[in-house]
């Protein structure tokens, strides 16, 4: 098993993985892209997919992969296709197609670990989840929303289901409408990650919830997804200006 | 009134007055040290008088402090004496004394805001307050445990408690055992900054709460204490790290 993504210890102020997205249209966009990224030594690219074009051809898909694996200089690569609904980009492949790429990319070998939305349909999930066991390739079972942030144990239930349905790591990315939301997910995160044996990584999202892509790994959060080159999601901040904020937490953790 | 503190609007995250410690034993050490805490241009320096060794002369606490005000470069000064209990030095003075040692700065003009403790006797509390009022010097009434983290509703009869004594500022600075602790006092500091119309100063300390010197203005804190040449309490991080945080934090508001 490949555990890219690792348990963060409850309790201790850690610093998370940073976790850049690759958003390419292009292969040529997604090249020039990944060399920006690279440079800024993230620990995980993030290739979203679905802002790829070509998301509908999979021999395309399998090159471009190919491609960014042998040119990650080492970082893991994460595999996500984000649906419409969870807030990723309007593709036209339908939810079989889509299950088969999935399916096509895993057998290819090119990637380290997998994004799989818990709201997938349950047959799909198991065939991903089953063939990404096979090949070692660590899954992270999530769930976003983009309008608000719901209530504690329905957050607590979804990271739990995340691990119950065999996930390697489990993800919640929610909206705040206040600050008391952004509380809300840094208590959940603690009190999950205190009762899960799998990592869990969580954040709110938008300009209130950048405080938790900052100091979401001290409550257990074990990934903070941060600019490389373009944004994925509202509020993630530059690689740099989190080092920053990693460095200063962790020293005054000394 | 001279409104050095000044409350923090519910949810927008703002930048909290930065405050130096000044903790020198003596004149000579003073003049050093502010000198070295200056240069970092804070927005407010707290002389705490309990590590001044001649806290028992009030000729020179005066002269000192004079001294400090004309040198502080318009930094507006608190003037505070911790008391042993709650964290402070130890010192020779009776609280009877303490009290008249207020009242002889208060009277001197050289001060711009003043710490007193909600556990001080009633009578001194309403003598200070009242000749602060006079001067227009802004008090803050402060509670400090450095042993543990109270429970919510006492944190917020604290805070409660200093508007309704006629305080211009609450603080309260706790010891957290966990970071559900840290949690707790960011919540606390979210509730009672909605529901009271003065400005507060709340913060963890420790290496765990650390944190919430670099977040809490976010929650409704109005002042981060850090820093300058000596810590005057754990957790405080130097004034340029906590500047390049908020730098990062107001950077992911725009």
């Amino acid at each position: 098993m490949s555990t890219i993504i690792k348990k963060m210890k409850a309790e201790h102020v850690k610093r998370p993985l940073i976790c850049a997205p690759l958003v390419g249209k292009t292969f040529e966009a997604i090249k020039e892209e990944l060399f920006v990224i690279t440079k800024k030594q993230p620990g995980l690219i993030e290739w979203r997919v679905d802002f790829f074009e070509e998301i509908d051809k999979t021999e395309s898909v399998i090159e471009t992969g190919k491609w960014i694996k042998e040119n990650a200089r080492g970082i893991p690569v994460l595999f996500t296709r984000r649906s419409n609904r969870e807030g990723g980009q309007p593709i036209t492949l339908s939810e079989e197609e889509v299950t088969k790429l999935y399916v096509s990319v895993l057998e290819a070998d090119i990637i380290d670990a997998v994004d799989v939305e818990l709201s997938c349909p349950k047959e799909a999930k198991e065939t991903i989840l089953s063939l990404a066991k096979d090949k070692e390739i660590q899954t992270v079972m999530s769930f976003h929303d983009f309008s608000k942030t719901p209530k504690k144990e329905e957050l607590l239930d979804v990271l739990k289901q995340a691990q119950e349905e065999g996930g390697d790591v489990g993800k919640i990315a929610l909206m705040p409408k206040s600050l008391r939301d952004v509380l809300l997910v840094a208590e959940v995160t603690e009190e999950a990650n205190r009762g899960l044996t799998i990592p869990i990584i969580t954040m709110s999202m938008g300009p209130k919830g950048a405080l938790s892509r900052l100091v979401g790994g001290a409550f257990g959060s074990a990934v903070s997804f941060a600019v490389g080159q373009t944004a994925s999601a509202p509020g993630q901040i530059q690689i740099d200006q989190l080092e920053k904020v990693l460095d200063v937490i962790d020293a005054s953790q000394e």
